[in-house]
Parts: structure tokens; C-alpha cells; sequence
């Protein structure tokens, strides 16, 4: 056996007990007569104690182990002197009786701490180092936790969590496809699944009613800061059920991993249509954590000279509470931050309404006070405010005040990470408009259904834009973590729809054959859900990053720099396969 | 609300409710004034009533409904004036008020019963609707049971479930990888996981202790018959344990699977070397439902002008209780059995020990009756047995006679599928002698730890085939389920190892370099082990077939006759990732 305990495990109550312990060395101590080493596992930390006066040889030993060698020690556990109340194993320490090297350790190029002196890079290249650390090793702990939460949960409620292949068929349509050779079918291709989405479906049509699986999921995207190749989600679909059992469900279940992970109970999650999002917060996916929602203020501010806003579509802004004060230096910041590409507006006006009642604004020679006020009346506005405005065309201008305003909630503390603002976003679009090929595109995708109620609109293409559809996401903090629809499960819908995406029947059959085939067969109505998993632990752990919560990430440009990959294959590997490597140079 | 209830669930003590059922027509039977419907969902099935008398429109209506079209009906739940006793809801049945048709169904190619009319390829076009028949449902509620028990048990002993890549690098050593072209990094390849194994020893070194992930593992193989180029692994890795510990750990895991899946309790399961399982079963996977066990007789044989068995290295045999009796024709089929190409003996030696304690054997012109008592006697045969005896080369004499005993085991229904016994074989050699390029190769992998004791031996080439590996496979019914090892944590003995394997020290750090690096930091001693999740779920299901429990598995070709993959890609996509299709023709 080669320990009794792990190094979180000894209290007080086992002061007397002989215990073999084995983990790295975290730090030792040497001070002349005795030797203190912290020895650490995943468990925690214990103090190993070395008596240069009872035991010398053994204490010499001690002396000579370097940051993270393994070793193994047995020996008495006693009280401490001088406790630690930090840690649970404070109180006692080990008086070393036998010590075995059970490996040696390289220096590591950073520090095994909770704060690394490594970069990023370098920690990435020495993962399996950098997972000693305890933020990243609990990021790991918190993702199994509430892995199996959500499968217990999903279990007792009926789910079965069925695997779909990872080895499918590719499909032009959506992001692009990761791409596998078949050597025994040469000449001919499988790709790595995007979602299961097709097989969920199919499962319905097989009657199974509750499905779910924690599945891994493929996208050859150019990678933006915060995206994988390989991500996680949790896929679920239901038979037999209306868009309010499935947002009830899942409610549930983000509600139920609340409670069991942050002790947090909720209401009835806020739901919210997607007109109303992005008409208050210029998103499809607000954060609600907190308020400096949208006011249109077009009418108000219109025939006063001022071209800019006469001209515009949409003059709309945002009050930050208490920031009259802001000075000139803050707010051309905040205009420089407006007219980053980035966010990409033409400028920024403010107006602040000062404590004393009066105004002062950058468009003061066109607004006297009274037309000042009575934007600041519609905006609701007090004095010891500061209103910022965008105008341009609606939607544009929108998006652009949706980055003021998260902005300005970041400046004034108003997005705390570990405050939780859960929220559905319902009724979104069916279709979108695509400038570039001139037509619509799947919102979501082909299998959406539209709300019954506008489904007549599908056949009036000047109305197509206006057909909302059974679709939803969950939102949380300001992060669309989930997001689902009701589908289409009958085939003459199904049909029409492939007709308003553009797809002749050939082509429709081509990609979606077997799919629409199995819906011949008696389909359900079905709907489903998907969460992003990593996406939801980072959220949960109040992090911006979802790289943390992954044990082996890849880079932005998608390769594993620890084991470097990928790699150039052998010209053997390729002749099996049949395949060429064909560089554009 | 599609449905108050499922078709599984109502009882006599709901008889008076009313309720809404949802499912697909399974049959129905027109009885002139009564028409009966069975509706069926995943949960059961409940019979409708439809009243010609009281509401002749509706029962027209149910008349016209098709086998697997979709309805939901409303009704109330009455008491069956015929019940039926084979199903849990068949004291009761609904009768129906009002029926909505929510999809048709064209007829199914087969029919939706536990015994089809289906052919495997039709079942398998078709899929779908193939999982709609009980015995396909019931398998994948047992696989997803399992993957639930397993997880708990795990997770409950401090087993972190930790999502290792799924786009790794691609290494030639083992079996054929598939592989994955890198858009982002033209002519540069991932590999699919043929298992973690290097994963699951980084996060060892990682100090995560305790590891498992239930994990889809690819294998690019021409497909045996019951082969899938994906298949699932419950992959394990432990740190500082001994070998002890780890048959103990997944001891337990498999008596709790049994006493959960099949109420079924265990006493320690066996444990057999090897070496011995190589000598009494001719297989390092026995099946030890039954005996049967090996007889060598060789000594005992010789010297009675028998030139076949003067000149064989071994001559060994197996005692078929109670077969004396075995005709001509029986016989003669045995013959031919062990000579068939798949099993390859040139023949088969008989000896009939008759009830009257007289001997016949197809060797009589060699042995008289006190020659043929030594043999029986040698064997522990008895009045009333047929002994079966192959000679030849030992170790290949010993597989032949293995598929000889497995075959009398099944004739003699001694291989009962819902017996279970399980075994651990260990010891396993750690390399193994490859004829065709004249080296040794890892049995396992260049990973695994020999035998401390054993260890010196690597000294000395002569003896490498002795030497013993710290390696252990779990074996269920004469199938290997699982296996593992003890890991070399030590990176001398680790380089000592590859040299054995021959690989050069640059070799060696181009295929395994990240993970010998990370050895270099502190690794732990460390261990693990793997089940074959799909096969062990055919196991517990007393099946033969892994495909019954993969929801949409691949034909022999590596290919889903339901969706038609794998599949030409567009040039499109050949062009972005700069490769291209280079048939040999």
C-alpha cells in the first residue's frame, strides 16, 4: 500500500496514529534543527516534520528534495506547535519516521502556486504541470461535479443518455465540417459530428422519448479568443412536448445545478422575446445582471438643427446612474471606446444632468436645457446622471449601445461574476437575411419550427423576415450558454421550409434524405435543447475563459502545443489513405 | 400538454381518470362493434377502446389509422372486462374520447415486434425504426443503466471524470489511426484516439489521482465480424497503487455492476496466471463456466509406435463427461470442426471410454485397453466419457484444442448466457515475439511495467520472453471485458524498455516525447485499466453481438448504411484543406 491518507484527510482526531502519506513536495523549510516539508496531493497539503536531533540521517535526506519530487513517508501524526488555521490539516503535523523517493522532479519552469509565475504559453506546453495548480485543478473537480449532476438529474427524470456516432456523414450546410479518410472506402470521406442533431431527431422517431448525452462536438472555424475545436455539450431532446415542457425542464435542471453548486435558489427565470432583447439591450443574449436598459429617445430629439440626430433612424441611449461627475478625460475614453472598430460607431453623445438641476452636453448648441430635459424626462433620468446616445441605422446602433452599456456596467462594478442573471430569450427570428448571397438563411437551422400562428407568413416572401420561430436560448450573466427549438416534425412544413432556404428537393434529399425519410415513418413532435458545457462551467465559476475548464485545450490556432499537434503523417499513412497533401503554397 | 401520462403507467387504481396518452398504433383489432388499439410508447403499451355504438364517427376514425402512425387520444381509464396478464397496464384500458392524428406513417419495411421479419441490413437501413422493437429499446436502457452505475461508483470512490482530446497526435506505432487534416495547418494531420492512454498518464502526472472517462476510442481496422471502427472504453487510471489495489478497485466495480444489473453476488473472483490459463484453457481468455480443463498427456503417449504422437511436442486432450455414447457422424463432425481453416488442426485423436468399462479410440491399432486406461487415468476420465485429444506444436496445439473444448462446451449447453463467471488472468508476458520481423514487440504497450522481479531480466536478450508484466485483462464467459497495467514510472527503466522495443533514444522522444518529458516533473506510480464498454454491455445482456448495444453502429465495411457514410466530399472542401483524392485504382 503506498499511503494510509491522503494529504487532506488528518486531523486531530488522529493524532497517535502511525500513517504512510505519499504526494510531491510543495515547499520545504529548513530551519537548522528541524526540517518541515508540505507535502501535497490532490486531497490538500499536510506538514511532514524532520528532527535533526532525533533523527539526523533522515532529516539530511529531507533536506536534499527538490519542488515536486514524489515521495512516499511514514511516520506518527502529531499535534502542531504552531497551527495553520488556513488549511483543514493545520493542526497536525507528520513526525517522519521513514522517507522513500518515490520519483525525482526537473525543476518546473513555473511555480506550482495558486498564482503562477508561468504565462500562458508556458503553461499550456507543461499542462500536466500546470494542473497541480489548485485553480485549475478545481475548474477540473467542478466540471466532473456538475457532469454528474446533470446526468443524475436528466437520469431520474427519465433521459437515457445514448451515444451517437462521432464518425458521420458530412454536410456541406452550417460552419465547416472536421473531415476523416476512410481507407477502407477510399476516395470517400466521414466528418466529425457539429452536433448530434440529426441523430437526436432520429432517436425521436425511434421512440426514445428522453434522450441527452454529454457529447463532444467538432467545428473547423477560424478560432475567435475564446473557441475550441473540440467543445462539449450537453444535447438533449424530447417527444411528446410543447415549447413551455422544455423550457420548464431545463429550467429545472440550470436551477437544480444552482443549488448543488453555488447554493443559489431562483425563481422563475425571466424570459424575454428576442425583439424586446435586443430593443432594450441590443442583444440576443442581455446581461440582466444589471439594469441601464435601452431608451429610444428618436422623436424627442429630432427638429432641433442638429443633423445628426434629424437624419438618423434611431437615437437611442443609455442613463448611467450617478455619473454626472464623469469627467472630460472619462468621457472621451468612452467615446474612444465607441469608435473602436470594434464597436464601430461614428461618435457618442452625452449629456449629464447635473445635481443642481442643470444640463451640460456635447450637443449644448443645439438642445437648450428644456429640450434637454425633456430627453432626460424620456429617459427617465435624475439628476446625478450621465445619458450617452448612439444614433445610426436601428440595428447597428443598437449593437454598438449594447458595448456602452456592458462597458459601463463593467466600469461601474454593475457585472459581478459571481451574481447569476439566468434569463430565456424566446421568439427569435426563423430567417435571416444574408446581404452577401441575398437570401434567407436557417436562423438556427432547417429543422426550426416557426410559431403556428406565423407559419401563413411562410408563404408571403416580403413577410418571411417578420416569422418568429419556436426557438430559444438560455442566457446567463450575459452569455448564451444553451439554446433549442421546437422542430419540425411534419414533412409538408419541413418541405416548405427547405423551399423558403433555397434547396431544391435533389439537394434537400441529398443532405437531409435519410432524415426526412425516417419522418415518413411516424415522427413525434419533438423539440431539444443543447448547453454548452464549457461555456456553463466557466459561467458558473465566474471565469471569461472556457480554456480553464478544459484539460488539454488547443491554441487559437487550434494545435496542442504540448503535444504538438498536429502533425505531418508519413507518406506510408497517406498511400493507405489514398490521399494527397496538395499545398496552394 | 401532449399527454397526462405514458403508455406504461396506468393501473386498476387509475381506473375513473381521465387521461391523454400520446404513442404510435402498434395493432389494432376490429372487432365489429368494438375497435381495440394498442398505443405504445417507450414505456409500455395500453389498449384503446373505440365504441361503435356510442361514437361510430371516432371508431371509423380509428379504423383508418395505419400500424406506427402517431396519435394522441383522450379518454377515460376503464377496468378491461378481458384482461390481460402478460403486461403491467392490462387490467385497464382507455375508453377514447377524442383522437388526434399527429403524424402518418407509411408502412414499416419490417415489422415493429421483438421477433422482425427484418434481415440485419434492412434493420440496419432502417434503424430507426428498429429501435422502436423492445429488445433494441431494452439494450440501450441497459447500456445507458450501466453507464450511470459505473459512473456513481467511480465517481463516489473520488474518480474524476476528466474529458481528455479528441484530436490528438497521430502516432505510428499500434494499430492504424485515423486521421483528421488540420485546415488551419495545411498538411498537418490529427489522429483520433485509438485510447487515452497517454492522456490519462499525463493527468496522472498531473497528480489527478484518480481518473476515469467513459470515451469513444476510433480504430482504423480491417472490421472483424463484431469490430467497430468507434467503440467506447470505460478508461481508467489510478496513482500511487500496486497492482492489488487496482484488481480490487474494479473488482468491486464489476460485482456492484452485477448485483445492480443482474442481482447476481460474487465471492472474490478467480485469479489465474497467464501462463496457467495458456496451459489448462489454451486461452489467455477462458471461458470457466464450465471445466473441461486441459490434459497433457504427452509422456504418457509415447513410445507406442504412434509416429504422430512420438514426434509432437505436445499431445494434450479434454474429457467430454458423459459423451461415450457419441455416434460416427458426431464424431466425424468434431473432425472436421478442428480441422477447418479457422480452428487448423490436422486431426483429432478419440477415445471412448465406454460405461462397461471397455475402451474404443481411433488409435486402437497403437494402444490396447491397459495403454488407453493409463491415458484415462492420466486425464482423470472416467466410465461413460469421450476423451479429445489434438497433439502438435504446444502453443498452437493448445488454441486448437481451445476452440475443441469451447465447441464441446457449447454442445453440451454448458456456455449458458445468463451464467456469469468471471476471472482475472494475469502475469501476462510483457513482450511478445513477432516471427515476420523478427523482434519483440510490447504485448500491451511500451508502457507497462514488468514484474520488479523479473525486471533483471532485460538485461539479457535470451530471456526476454520470459519475462513476466505487470498486466492484467478481466475476463467474463471467455471474454476479455477488460485490462490494464502497472505503468513504468521510472524514466530509466522507461528508456531500457523502448531500447528492448527498438526504438532508438530519437525515436522514441518523436512518438512519446511530451509524455517521457512530463515524467521528468514528478510522476507518480501509477496504474490502470480499460473495459470495452460495448462488449461488456452484450455481456451482461447474455448476447453475442456488440452492434444491439451501440444505438447506430457500421457494418463490416465501416460503413452506416442509414445515412450513407462515409461519403465523396465536395472539391470545395478537398481544395481548403489542400489535399487531394489520390486513387490507386
Amino acid at each position: 500500500m503506498y499511503r494510509t491518507n491522503t494529504c487532506g484527510e488528518l486531523r486531530l482526531a488522529n493524532v497517535g496514529q502511525t500513517v504512510t502519506l505519499a504526494g510531491w513536495v510543495q515547499r520545504s523549510r529548513d530551519l537548522g534543527g528541524m526540517t518541515f516539508i508540505d507535502l501535497r496531493d490532490r486531497y490538500g497539503i499536510t506538514q511532514l516534520a524532520f528532527n535533526m536531533e532525533t533523527n539526523a540521517p533522515l532529516c539530511e535526506q529531507a533536506r536534499k528534495l527538490g519542488r515536486e519530487y514524489v515521495i512516499q513517508v511514514t511516520g506518527k501524526v502529531i499535534e502542531r506547535s504552531s497551527k495553520n488555521t488556513k488549511i483543514p490539516t493545520g493542526e497536525i503535523e507528520i513526525e517522519v519516521a521513514e522517507l522513500v523517493v518515490l520519483n525525482e522532479a526537473k525543476t518546473p519552469p513555473f511555480t506550482i502556486e495558486d498564482q503562477s509565475d508561468g504565462g500562458d504559453d508556458l503553461r499550456m506546453k507543461y499542462r500536466y504541470l500546470d494542473i497541480r495548480r489548485n485553480p485549475v485543478r478545481r475548474n477540473l473537480e467542478m466540471r466532473h461535479k456538475m457532469a454528474m449532476l446533470v446526468r443524475n438529474y436528466l437520469s431520474d427524470r427519465d433521459f437515457l443518455e445514448i451515444e451517437t456516432p462521432m464518425l458521420i456523414k458530412s454536410t456541406p450546410e452550417g460552419a465547416r465540417d472536421f473531415v476523416v479518410p476512410s481507407r477502407m472506402n477510399p476516395g470517400e470521406f466521414y466528418a466529425l459530428p457539429q452536433s448530434p442533431q440529426q441523430y437526436k431527431q432520429l432517436l425521436m422517431v425511434a421512440g426514445m422519448d428522453r434522450y441527452f448525452q454529454i457529447v463532444r462536438c467538432f467545428r473547423d472555424e477560424d478560432l475567435r479568443a475564446d473557441r475550441q475545436p473540440e467543445f462539449t455539450q450537453i444535447d438533449c431532446e424530447m417527444s411528446f412536448v410543447h415549447q413551455e415542457d422544455v423550457l420548464n425542464m431545463f429550467e429545472g435542471l440550470a436551477k437544480h445545478l444552482f443549488k448543488e453548486m453555488k447554493g443559489l435558489e431562483f425563481d422563475q427565470f425571466p424570459r424575454m422575446t428576442w425583439h424586446d432583447a435586443m430593443r432594450l439591450y441590443g442583444s440576443d443574449k442581455p446581461d440582466i445582471r444589471f439594469g441601464m436598459e435601452f431608451k429610444e429617445v428618436t422623436d424627442v430629439v429630432k427638429g432641433h438643427g442638429f443633423g445628426l440626430f434629424d437624419n438618423s433612424e434611431l437615437v437611442v441611449g443609455i442613463v448611467a446612474e450617478g455619473c454626472a461627475e464623469y469627467t472630460r478625460k472619462q468621457l472621451d475614453a468612452l467615446t474612444d471606446f465607441v469608435k473602436r472598430p470594434q464597436v464601430g460607431a461614428g461618435g457618442m453623445v452625452y449629456i449629464k444632468y447635473n445635481a443642481d438641476g442643470s444640463f451640460k452636453s456635447s450637443v449644448d448648441k443645439f438642445y437648450d436645457a428644456a429640450a434637454l430635459k425633456d430627453i432626460a424626462d424620456r429617459m427617465g433620468s435624475k439628476p446625478g446622471d450621465l445619458m450617452l446616445l448612439l444614433c445610426g441605422p436601428a440595428m447597428k446602433t443598437r449593437t454598438q449601445l449594447c458595448a456602452l452599456r456592458l462597458e459601463m456596467g463593467q466600469q461601474l462594478g454593475l457585472r459581478d461574476p459571481q451574481k447569476f442573471a439566468p434569463l430565456w430569450v424566446i421568439d427569435f427570428p426563423l430567417l435571416e437575411w444574408d446581404d452577401e448571397t441575398q437570401r434567407y438563411y436557417a436562423m438556427h437551422h432547417p429543422f426550426t419550427a416557426p410559431k403556428p400562428e406565423d407559419e401563413p407568413l411562410l408563404d408571403d416572401p416580403s413577410k418571411w423576415g417578420d416569422i418568429r420561430a419556436n426557438a430559444y436560448d438560455i442566457v446567463m450573466n450575459g452569455t448564451e450558454v444553451g439554446g433549442g427549438s421546437i422542430r419540425i416534425h411534419d414533412r409538408t412544413l419541413q418541405n416548405k421550409m427547405f423551399h423558403t432556404l433555397g434547396f431544391t428537393d435533389e439537394s434537400a434529399a441529398a443532405q437531409f434524405g435519410f432524415l426526412m425519410d425516417a419522418f415518413t415513418y411516424g415522427a413525434p413532435p419533438h423539440a431539444g435543447l443543447a448547453f454548452g458545457f464549457d461555456r456553463l462551467c466557466s459561467i458558473f465559476a465566474g471565469a471569461d475563459s472556457i480554456r480553464d475548464f478544459i484539460a488539454f485545450p488547443k491554441n487559437n490556432s487550434g494545435r496542442d502545443v504540448m503535444s504538438q499537434s498536429p502533425s505531418p503523417i508519413s507518406q506510408e499513412q497517406l498511400d493507405e489513405l489514398q490521399i494527397k497533401v496538395d499545398l496552394k503554397g
